[in-house]
Protein backbone atom coordinates (compact mmCIF):
# COMPACT_ATOMS: atom_id res chain seq x y z
CA UNK A 1 0.00 0.00 0.00
CA UNK A 2 1.02 3.75 -0.42
CA UNK A 3 0.20 7.07 1.25
CA UNK A 4 0.66 10.30 -0.69
CA UNK A 5 -1.19 13.38 -0.12
CA UNK A 6 -0.78 17.13 -1.84
CA UNK A 7 -2.26 20.45 -0.66
CA UNK A 8 -2.87 23.52 -2.97
CA UNK A 9 -2.81 26.57 -0.91
CA UNK A 10 -2.50 30.65 -1.63
CA UNK A 11 1.47 30.44 -1.31
CA UNK A 12 2.26 27.49 -3.63
CA UNK A 13 2.13 23.66 -3.42
CA UNK A 14 3.07 20.81 -0.98
CA UNK A 15 3.45 16.97 -1.54
CA UNK A 16 4.23 14.37 0.50
CA UNK A 17 4.71 10.61 0.23
CA UNK A 18 5.92 7.22 1.54
CA UNK A 19 8.46 5.12 0.37
CA UNK A 20 7.01 1.42 1.35
CA UNK A 21 5.87 -1.01 -1.44
CA UNK A 22 4.98 -4.35 -0.22
CA UNK A 23 4.09 -7.64 -2.04
CA UNK A 24 2.77 -9.99 0.66
CA UNK A 25 3.46 -8.68 4.15
CA UNK A 26 7.07 -10.78 4.26
CA UNK A 27 7.84 -8.72 1.03
CA UNK A 28 8.10 -4.97 1.95
CA UNK A 29 10.94 -2.97 0.12
CA UNK A 30 11.55 0.83 -0.32
CA UNK A 31 11.17 2.87 -3.25
CA UNK A 32 10.17 6.53 -4.16
CA UNK A 33 6.57 7.52 -5.28
CA UNK A 34 7.50 10.96 -5.64
CA UNK A 35 9.29 11.95 -9.38
CA UNK A 36 10.37 15.70 -9.47
CA UNK A 37 10.31 16.43 -13.31
CA UNK A 38 12.73 20.06 -13.13
CA UNK A 39 11.94 21.38 -16.81
CA UNK A 40 13.76 24.61 -16.68
CA UNK A 41 12.91 27.98 -15.58
CA UNK A 42 9.13 28.21 -16.87
CA UNK A 43 7.66 24.45 -15.46
CA UNK A 44 7.99 22.26 -12.55
CA UNK A 45 5.93 19.02 -12.55
CA UNK A 46 5.99 16.73 -9.52
CA UNK A 47 3.80 12.97 -9.87
CA UNK A 48 3.21 10.54 -6.68
CA UNK A 49 2.68 7.40 -7.42
CA UNK A 50 0.08 4.46 -5.88
CA UNK A 51 -0.70 1.37 -7.22
CA UNK A 52 1.23 -1.60 -8.85
CA UNK A 53 5.02 -0.80 -8.86
CA UNK A 54 5.51 -2.28 -12.06
CA UNK A 55 2.97 -0.34 -13.79
CA UNK A 56 4.07 2.81 -12.26
CA UNK A 57 7.58 2.38 -13.13
CA UNK A 58 6.35 1.64 -16.46
CA UNK A 59 4.45 4.91 -16.19
CA UNK A 60 6.99 6.72 -15.17
CA UNK A 61 9.50 5.27 -18.10
CA UNK A 62 7.19 6.16 -20.70
CA UNK A 63 7.42 10.12 -19.47
CA UNK A 64 10.77 9.62 -19.49
CA UNK A 65 11.24 8.46 -23.04
CA UNK A 66 8.57 11.16 -24.30
CA UNK A 67 10.33 13.75 -23.01
CA UNK A 68 13.93 12.64 -24.94
CA UNK A 69 11.64 12.45 -28.26
CA UNK A 70 12.11 15.99 -30.29
CA UNK A 71 8.15 15.50 -31.32
CA UNK A 72 5.29 14.14 -30.02
CA UNK A 73 3.28 15.04 -27.09
CA UNK A 74 5.30 15.32 -23.59
CA UNK A 75 5.67 17.26 -20.15
CA UNK A 76 7.63 20.21 -22.23
CA UNK A 77 5.36 20.89 -24.49
CA UNK A 78 2.20 20.36 -22.40
CA UNK A 79 0.69 24.63 -21.85
CA UNK A 80 -1.32 24.40 -18.94
CA UNK A 81 -1.18 21.91 -15.15
CA UNK A 82 -4.68 20.48 -16.85
CA UNK A 83 -2.96 19.45 -20.07
CA UNK A 84 -0.23 17.71 -17.75
CA UNK A 85 -3.26 15.83 -15.89
CA UNK A 86 -4.75 14.82 -19.36
CA UNK A 87 -1.34 13.66 -20.87
CA UNK A 88 -0.52 11.62 -17.41
CA UNK A 89 -4.06 10.18 -17.10
CA UNK A 90 -3.45 8.86 -20.84
CA UNK A 91 0.30 7.59 -20.77
CA UNK A 92 -1.23 5.93 -17.36
CA UNK A 93 -4.18 4.29 -19.04
CA UNK A 94 -2.08 2.83 -21.89
CA UNK A 95 0.45 1.33 -20.00
CA UNK A 96 -2.40 -0.22 -17.80
CA UNK A 97 -4.07 -1.88 -20.23
CA UNK A 98 -0.46 -3.06 -21.49
CA UNK A 99 0.23 -4.78 -18.02
CA UNK A 100 -3.54 -6.57 -18.30
CA UNK A 101 -2.45 -7.41 -21.67
CA UNK A 102 1.36 -8.90 -20.19
CA UNK A 103 -0.16 -10.39 -17.11
CA UNK A 104 -3.06 -12.15 -18.57
CA UNK A 105 -5.00 -14.40 -16.65
CA UNK A 106 -2.50 -14.14 -13.60
CA UNK A 107 -4.90 -12.35 -11.50
CA UNK A 108 -2.96 -9.51 -10.93
CA UNK A 109 -4.14 -6.12 -9.40
CA UNK A 110 -2.47 -4.05 -12.03
CA UNK A 111 -3.99 -0.46 -11.45
CA UNK A 112 -2.26 2.54 -10.40
CA UNK A 113 -3.21 6.11 -9.59
CA UNK A 114 -0.97 9.22 -9.34
CA UNK A 115 -1.33 12.62 -7.79
CA UNK A 116 -0.24 15.40 -10.30
CA UNK A 117 1.43 19.17 -10.14
CA UNK A 118 3.14 21.94 -10.39
CA UNK A 119 3.50 24.97 -12.34
CA UNK A 120 4.02 26.58 -15.74
CA UNK A 121 4.40 29.78 -16.28
CA UNK A 122 1.47 31.89 -17.18
CA UNK A 123 -0.92 30.46 -14.95
CA UNK A 124 -1.30 29.10 -11.44
CA UNK A 125 0.15 26.19 -9.70
CA UNK A 126 -2.36 23.27 -9.55
CA UNK A 127 -3.15 19.81 -8.48
CA UNK A 128 -4.71 16.66 -9.73
CA UNK A 129 -5.49 13.39 -8.75
CA UNK A 130 -5.84 10.84 -11.56
CA UNK A 131 -7.84 7.81 -11.26
CA UNK A 132 -6.77 4.39 -12.45
CA UNK A 133 -9.67 4.44 -14.71
CA UNK A 134 -8.01 6.99 -16.30
CA UNK A 135 -10.41 10.51 -15.07
CA UNK A 136 -9.07 12.86 -13.05
CA UNK A 137 -10.35 15.91 -10.54
CA UNK A 138 -8.44 18.98 -9.16
CA UNK A 139 -8.19 20.56 -5.57
CA UNK A 140 -10.94 23.21 -4.98
CA UNK A 141 -10.80 26.31 -2.24
CA UNK A 142 -13.31 24.04 0.06
CA UNK A 143 -10.93 20.59 -0.49
CA UNK A 144 -7.70 22.39 -0.25
CA UNK A 145 -6.31 18.35 -0.86
CA UNK A 146 -5.84 15.45 -2.63
CA UNK A 147 -4.82 11.74 -1.14
CA UNK A 148 -4.15 8.61 -2.75
CA UNK A 149 -3.85 5.34 -1.29
CA UNK A 150 -4.16 4.27 2.02
CA UNK A 151 -6.32 7.52 2.47
CA UNK A 152 -8.58 7.36 5.50
CA UNK A 153 -6.51 7.74 8.80
CA UNK A 154 -4.94 10.68 8.04
CA UNK A 155 -8.10 12.51 6.57
CA UNK A 156 -9.37 13.93 9.72
CA UNK A 157 -6.44 16.29 10.54
CA UNK A 158 -6.60 17.72 6.95
CA UNK A 159 -9.94 18.29 7.66
CA UNK A 160 -9.55 20.34 10.56
CA UNK A 161 -6.61 22.50 9.76
CA UNK A 162 -6.60 23.17 6.02
CA UNK A 163 -7.75 26.25 3.89
CA UNK A 164 -5.90 28.27 0.89
CA UNK A 165 -4.72 30.29 3.46
CA UNK A 166 -2.77 28.19 5.97
CA UNK A 167 1.05 28.96 5.44
CA UNK A 168 3.42 26.64 2.80
CA UNK A 169 5.07 25.05 6.43
CA UNK A 170 2.39 24.93 8.18
CA UNK A 171 0.45 22.65 5.54
CA UNK A 172 3.67 20.51 5.05
CA UNK A 173 3.47 20.03 8.80
CA UNK A 174 -0.05 18.89 8.54
CA UNK A 175 0.66 16.84 5.27
CA UNK A 176 3.67 15.12 7.90
CA UNK A 177 1.41 14.75 10.69
CA UNK A 178 -1.56 13.09 8.83
CA UNK A 179 1.39 11.20 6.79
CA UNK A 180 2.79 9.81 10.71
CA UNK A 181 -0.70 8.67 11.63
CA UNK A 182 -0.68 6.20 8.80
CA UNK A 183 2.42 5.16 8.96
CA UNK A 184 1.50 4.13 12.81
CA UNK A 185 -1.88 3.00 11.79
CA UNK A 186 -0.96 0.81 8.72
CA UNK A 187 1.85 -1.62 8.25
CA UNK A 188 1.87 -1.19 4.87
CA UNK A 189 2.76 2.13 4.71
CA UNK A 190 6.69 3.36 5.88
CA UNK A 191 9.19 6.17 6.23
CA UNK A 192 11.21 7.23 4.07
CA UNK A 193 8.83 9.90 3.96
CA UNK A 194 9.29 12.72 1.11
CA UNK A 195 8.00 16.14 1.50
CA UNK A 196 8.14 18.74 -1.18
CA UNK A 197 7.48 22.20 -0.48
CA UNK A 198 6.63 24.13 -3.82
CA UNK A 199 6.64 28.25 -3.78
CA UNK A 200 4.28 29.78 -6.33
CA UNK A 201 5.83 31.13 -9.03
CA UNK A 202 9.40 30.23 -8.26
CA UNK A 203 9.14 27.22 -10.72
CA UNK A 204 12.08 25.68 -8.07
CA UNK A 205 11.28 22.49 -6.13
CA UNK A 206 12.25 24.54 -3.34
CA UNK A 207 12.49 22.68 -0.53
CA UNK A 208 12.82 18.58 -0.78
CA UNK A 209 12.97 16.15 2.15
CA UNK A 210 13.85 12.58 2.44
CA UNK A 211 12.77 11.54 6.28
CA UNK A 212 14.30 8.01 7.16
CA UNK A 213 12.53 6.30 10.14
CA UNK A 214 14.79 7.72 12.63
CA UNK A 215 15.16 11.21 11.48
CA UNK A 216 15.08 13.71 14.47
CA UNK A 217 12.87 16.29 12.29
CA UNK A 218 10.08 12.96 12.21
CA UNK A 219 10.90 11.87 15.77
CA UNK A 220 10.60 15.42 16.98
CA UNK A 221 7.27 16.31 15.40
CA UNK A 222 6.00 12.56 16.59
CA UNK A 223 6.79 13.38 19.76
CA UNK A 224 5.35 17.20 19.83
CA UNK A 225 2.47 16.31 18.56
CA UNK A 226 1.73 13.47 20.51
CA UNK A 227 2.21 15.29 23.60
CA UNK A 228 0.09 18.61 22.00
CA UNK A 229 -2.22 16.21 21.61
CA UNK A 230 -2.66 14.70 24.90
CA UNK A 231 -2.62 18.60 26.26
CA UNK A 232 -5.31 19.41 24.53
CA UNK A 233 -7.35 15.93 25.47
CA UNK A 234 -6.96 17.81 29.08
CA UNK A 235 -8.91 20.81 28.71
CA UNK A 236 -12.07 19.30 26.72
CA UNK A 237 -14.92 20.03 27.85
CA UNK A 238 -16.53 18.29 31.44
CA UNK A 239 -19.58 15.88 30.89
CA UNK A 240 -22.35 17.19 33.17
CA UNK A 241 -21.92 15.09 35.85
CA UNK A 242 -18.36 15.35 36.08
CA UNK A 243 -19.21 19.28 37.24
CA UNK A 244 -21.75 17.96 39.37
CA UNK A 245 -18.75 15.66 41.23
CA UNK A 246 -16.31 18.44 41.04
CA UNK A 247 -18.84 21.16 42.33
CA UNK A 248 -19.82 18.88 45.22
CA UNK A 249 -16.36 17.85 45.98
CA UNK A 250 -15.84 21.62 46.05
CA UNK A 251 -18.30 21.98 48.62
CA UNK A 252 -17.37 19.37 50.68
CA UNK A 253 -14.28 21.58 50.99
CA UNK A 254 -15.87 24.85 51.49
CA UNK A 255 -17.65 23.10 54.76
CA UNK A 256 -14.64 22.17 56.24
CA UNK A 257 -13.09 25.96 56.01
CA UNK A 258 -13.75 27.33 59.45
CA UNK B 1 -22.47 2.42 7.49
CA UNK B 2 -21.64 2.35 10.95
CA UNK B 3 -19.19 3.42 13.29
CA UNK B 4 -18.72 1.77 17.12
CA UNK B 5 -15.96 2.00 19.71
CA UNK B 6 -15.66 0.45 22.91
CA UNK B 7 -12.49 1.21 25.57
CA UNK B 8 -11.38 -0.93 28.38
CA UNK B 9 -9.81 1.36 31.06
CA UNK B 10 -8.81 -0.15 34.56
CA UNK B 11 -11.53 1.94 35.63
CA UNK B 12 -14.26 0.38 33.35
CA UNK B 13 -15.56 0.50 29.80
CA UNK B 14 -16.79 3.02 27.24
CA UNK B 15 -19.25 2.20 24.26
CA UNK B 16 -20.09 4.77 21.82
CA UNK B 17 -22.06 4.32 18.63
CA UNK B 18 -23.36 6.29 15.94
CA UNK B 19 -27.48 5.86 14.79
CA UNK B 20 -26.80 6.44 11.28
CA UNK B 21 -28.62 3.73 8.60
CA UNK B 22 -28.37 3.86 5.29
CA UNK B 23 -29.68 2.09 2.26
CA UNK B 24 -28.74 4.07 -0.24
CA UNK B 25 -27.37 7.82 -0.40
CA UNK B 26 -31.46 8.69 -0.77
CA UNK B 27 -32.56 6.49 2.23
CA UNK B 28 -31.16 7.86 5.51
CA UNK B 29 -32.73 7.10 8.84
CA UNK B 30 -31.52 7.08 12.20
CA UNK B 31 -31.48 3.52 14.42
CA UNK B 32 -30.17 3.61 17.94
CA UNK B 33 -27.33 0.40 17.19
CA UNK B 34 -26.43 0.28 21.43
CA UNK B 35 -28.60 -2.11 23.30
CA UNK B 36 -28.37 -2.18 26.89
CA UNK B 37 -29.25 -5.44 28.86
CA UNK B 38 -29.62 -4.77 32.37
CA UNK B 39 -29.47 -7.94 33.91
CA UNK B 40 -30.04 -7.19 37.62
CA UNK B 41 -27.45 -6.53 40.59
CA UNK B 42 -24.78 -9.09 39.00
CA UNK B 43 -25.15 -8.27 35.50
CA UNK B 44 -24.66 -5.73 32.62
CA UNK B 45 -24.41 -6.28 29.18
CA UNK B 46 -24.00 -3.50 25.86
CA UNK B 47 -23.90 -5.01 22.62
CA UNK B 48 -22.97 -2.78 19.45
CA UNK B 49 -23.94 -3.62 16.56
CA UNK B 50 -22.95 -2.74 12.46
CA UNK B 51 -24.05 -4.27 9.02
CA UNK B 52 -27.40 -5.13 7.68
CA UNK B 53 -30.04 -3.28 9.65
CA UNK B 54 -32.54 -6.23 9.38
CA UNK B 55 -30.33 -8.81 10.40
CA UNK B 56 -29.14 -7.18 13.58
CA UNK B 57 -32.87 -6.46 14.63
CA UNK B 58 -33.22 -9.95 14.07
CA UNK B 59 -30.12 -11.48 16.50
CA UNK B 60 -31.52 -8.61 19.14
CA UNK B 61 -34.94 -10.10 18.53
CA UNK B 62 -33.74 -13.64 18.89
CA UNK B 63 -31.60 -12.47 22.05
CA UNK B 64 -34.56 -10.82 23.67
CA UNK B 65 -36.80 -14.35 22.94
CA UNK B 66 -34.37 -16.29 24.60
CA UNK B 67 -34.39 -14.34 27.63
CA UNK B 68 -38.05 -14.46 27.83
CA UNK B 69 -37.64 -18.66 27.80
CA UNK B 70 -37.31 -20.27 31.12
CA UNK B 71 -34.72 -22.54 29.54
CA UNK B 72 -32.05 -23.01 27.15
CA UNK B 73 -28.80 -20.35 26.57
CA UNK B 74 -29.88 -17.23 26.96
CA UNK B 75 -27.64 -13.87 28.77
CA UNK B 76 -29.10 -14.62 31.92
CA UNK B 77 -27.34 -17.68 32.65
CA UNK B 78 -24.00 -16.84 31.10
CA UNK B 79 -21.37 -17.51 33.75
CA UNK B 80 -18.26 -15.51 32.10
CA UNK B 81 -18.55 -12.44 29.23
CA UNK B 82 -16.64 -14.93 27.08
CA UNK B 83 -19.93 -17.05 27.30
CA UNK B 84 -21.52 -14.01 26.09
CA UNK B 85 -19.42 -13.49 23.42
CA UNK B 86 -19.83 -17.03 22.59
CA UNK B 87 -23.52 -17.04 22.64
CA UNK B 88 -23.79 -13.60 20.97
CA UNK B 89 -21.69 -15.09 18.15
CA UNK B 90 -23.77 -18.18 17.45
CA UNK B 91 -26.87 -16.12 17.57
CA UNK B 92 -25.44 -13.78 15.27
CA UNK B 93 -23.85 -16.69 12.85
CA UNK B 94 -27.56 -18.57 12.93
CA UNK B 95 -29.61 -14.93 12.02
CA UNK B 96 -27.09 -14.21 9.01
CA UNK B 97 -27.14 -17.70 7.80
CA UNK B 98 -31.35 -17.63 8.22
CA UNK B 99 -31.02 -13.91 6.24
CA UNK B 100 -29.15 -15.72 3.17
CA UNK B 101 -31.28 -17.86 2.74
CA UNK B 102 -34.25 -15.89 2.86
CA UNK B 103 -32.88 -13.53 0.67
CA UNK B 104 -31.81 -16.27 -1.64
CA UNK B 105 -30.13 -14.43 -4.88
CA UNK B 106 -30.79 -11.12 -4.24
CA UNK B 107 -27.69 -9.93 -3.68
CA UNK B 108 -28.24 -8.15 -0.55
CA UNK B 109 -25.09 -8.51 2.40
CA UNK B 110 -27.00 -9.55 5.10
CA UNK B 111 -23.60 -9.60 7.65
CA UNK B 112 -23.43 -7.91 10.82
CA UNK B 113 -20.95 -7.56 13.17
CA UNK B 114 -20.52 -7.00 17.23
CA UNK B 115 -19.17 -5.70 19.99
CA UNK B 116 -20.51 -6.67 23.53
CA UNK B 117 -18.80 -6.01 26.55
CA UNK B 118 -20.00 -5.71 30.51
CA UNK B 119 -19.24 -7.35 33.36
CA UNK B 120 -20.59 -10.66 35.20
CA UNK B 121 -20.11 -10.73 39.39
CA UNK B 122 -17.01 -12.82 39.60
CA UNK B 123 -15.17 -11.53 36.93
CA UNK B 124 -13.83 -8.40 35.50
CA UNK B 125 -15.40 -6.11 32.54
CA UNK B 126 -14.37 -7.06 29.01
CA UNK B 127 -15.21 -6.26 25.86
CA UNK B 128 -15.11 -8.71 22.61
CA UNK B 129 -15.25 -7.54 19.10
CA UNK B 130 -17.49 -10.56 16.86
CA UNK B 131 -16.63 -10.77 13.51
CA UNK B 132 -19.22 -11.68 10.83
CA UNK B 133 -17.93 -15.05 10.52
CA UNK B 134 -18.85 -15.54 14.34
CA UNK B 135 -15.09 -16.01 15.52
CA UNK B 136 -14.22 -13.33 18.14
CA UNK B 137 -11.64 -11.11 19.94
CA UNK B 138 -10.96 -9.14 23.18
CA UNK B 139 -8.78 -5.79 23.90
CA UNK B 140 -5.66 -6.15 25.02
CA UNK B 141 -2.91 -3.81 27.11
CA UNK B 142 -1.36 -2.45 24.17
CA UNK B 143 -4.97 -2.47 22.19
CA UNK B 144 -8.04 -1.50 24.69
CA UNK B 145 -10.31 -0.54 22.48
CA UNK B 146 -12.16 -2.23 19.82
CA UNK B 147 -13.93 -0.84 16.75
CA UNK B 148 -16.77 -2.05 14.32
CA UNK B 149 -17.90 -0.45 11.33
CA UNK B 150 -16.46 3.08 9.59
CA UNK B 151 -13.07 2.52 12.05
CA UNK B 152 -10.45 4.02 9.93
CA UNK B 153 -11.14 7.86 10.27
CA UNK B 154 -11.06 7.49 14.01
CA UNK B 155 -8.24 5.29 14.86
CA UNK B 156 -5.19 8.06 15.02
CA UNK B 157 -7.04 9.83 18.05
CA UNK B 158 -7.48 6.52 20.15
CA UNK B 159 -3.79 5.18 19.16
CA UNK B 160 -2.44 8.76 20.52
CA UNK B 161 -4.41 8.93 23.19
CA UNK B 162 -5.77 5.82 25.20
CA UNK B 163 -4.28 2.94 27.89
CA UNK B 164 -5.74 1.21 30.59
CA UNK B 165 -4.64 3.89 32.81
CA UNK B 166 -6.97 6.69 31.18
CA UNK B 167 -9.43 7.63 33.26
CA UNK B 168 -13.10 6.85 32.18
CA UNK B 169 -14.64 10.06 30.95
CA UNK B 170 -11.51 10.54 28.91
CA UNK B 171 -11.66 7.27 27.29
CA UNK B 172 -15.13 8.39 26.69
CA UNK B 173 -13.86 12.30 25.26
CA UNK B 174 -11.57 10.24 23.27
CA UNK B 175 -13.72 8.16 21.61
CA UNK B 176 -16.43 11.05 21.62
CA UNK B 177 -13.36 13.10 19.00
CA UNK B 178 -13.04 9.91 17.49
CA UNK B 179 -16.42 9.69 16.62
CA UNK B 180 -16.53 13.38 15.44
CA UNK B 181 -13.70 12.82 13.28
CA UNK B 182 -15.41 10.11 11.66
CA UNK B 183 -18.59 11.87 11.20
CA UNK B 184 -16.77 14.35 9.73
CA UNK B 185 -15.26 12.22 7.01
CA UNK B 186 -17.96 10.12 6.12
CA UNK B 187 -21.54 11.58 5.42
CA UNK B 188 -22.74 7.60 6.27
CA UNK B 189 -21.86 7.94 10.00
CA UNK B 190 -24.25 10.49 11.77
CA UNK B 191 -25.34 11.75 15.27
CA UNK B 192 -27.53 10.87 17.34
CA UNK B 193 -24.09 9.86 19.41
CA UNK B 194 -24.69 7.56 22.35
CA UNK B 195 -22.25 6.82 24.86
CA UNK B 196 -22.54 4.76 27.84
CA UNK B 197 -19.72 5.18 30.51
CA UNK B 198 -19.64 1.94 32.70
CA UNK B 199 -17.54 1.85 35.95
CA UNK B 200 -16.46 -1.57 37.06
CA UNK B 201 -17.90 -3.35 40.01
CA UNK B 202 -20.97 -1.13 39.59
CA UNK B 203 -23.69 -3.51 37.61
CA UNK B 204 -25.22 -0.03 36.40
CA UNK B 205 -25.57 1.85 32.98
CA UNK B 206 -23.76 4.65 34.91
CA UNK B 207 -24.27 7.37 32.59
CA UNK B 208 -25.96 6.61 29.21
CA UNK B 209 -25.76 9.85 26.80
CA UNK B 210 -27.77 10.31 23.39
CA UNK B 211 -26.09 13.10 21.56
CA UNK B 212 -28.43 14.59 18.83
CA UNK B 213 -26.78 16.86 16.06
CA UNK B 214 -26.64 20.03 17.94
CA UNK B 215 -26.52 18.70 21.17
CA UNK B 216 -24.67 21.69 23.09
CA UNK B 217 -22.07 19.11 24.75
CA UNK B 218 -21.34 17.62 21.08
CA UNK B 219 -20.92 20.77 20.08
CA UNK B 220 -18.56 22.46 22.79
CA UNK B 221 -16.36 19.53 22.11
CA UNK B 222 -16.45 19.82 18.63
CA UNK B 223 -15.04 23.58 18.83
CA UNK B 224 -12.49 23.00 22.07
CA UNK B 225 -11.11 20.30 19.90
CA UNK B 226 -10.49 22.04 16.61
CA UNK B 227 -9.40 25.01 18.64
CA UNK B 228 -6.67 22.84 20.50
CA UNK B 229 -5.65 20.81 17.69
CA UNK B 230 -4.93 24.58 15.66
CA UNK B 231 -2.82 25.95 19.06
CA UNK B 232 -1.21 22.55 19.11
CA UNK B 233 -0.48 22.61 15.27
CA UNK B 234 1.83 26.30 15.95
CA UNK B 235 3.61 24.86 18.66
CA UNK B 236 5.39 21.84 16.57
CA UNK B 237 8.83 22.43 15.74
CA UNK B 238 10.11 24.22 12.36
CA UNK B 239 11.92 22.96 9.39
CA UNK B 240 15.76 23.57 9.33
CA UNK B 241 15.06 25.87 6.17
CA UNK B 242 13.03 28.27 8.36
CA UNK B 243 15.30 28.17 11.58
CA UNK B 244 17.37 29.61 8.79
CA UNK B 245 15.33 32.11 7.60
CA UNK B 246 14.54 33.37 10.90
CA UNK B 247 17.71 33.69 12.11
CA UNK B 248 18.51 35.63 9.22
CA UNK B 249 16.10 37.81 9.90
CA UNK B 250 16.96 38.57 13.15
CA UNK B 251 20.45 39.10 12.14
CA UNK B 252 19.32 41.77 10.11
CA UNK B 253 17.69 43.17 12.74
CA UNK B 254 19.84 43.00 14.52
CA UNK B 255 22.29 44.94 12.18
CA UNK B 256 19.90 47.89 12.02
CA UNK B 257 20.43 48.40 15.71
CA UNK B 258 22.60 51.10 16.59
Amino acid sequence: MTYCVAVSTNDGLIFCSDSRTNAGPDILSSYSKMHIYDLGPDCLVVLLSAGNLATTQAINSQIDADLELSEGESLANCEKMNDVARYVARVSREQQEHANTTTGDADVDTSASFIVGGQIRGSDPAIYRIYKAGNFISASEETPYLQIGESKYGKPILDRILSPATGLEDAARCALVSMDSTIKANATVGAPVEVLVYEADSFNANHHVKLGEEDPYLLEIRRAWNEAIQAAFSNLPLFDWEKRTTRSLRAVTDDRTP
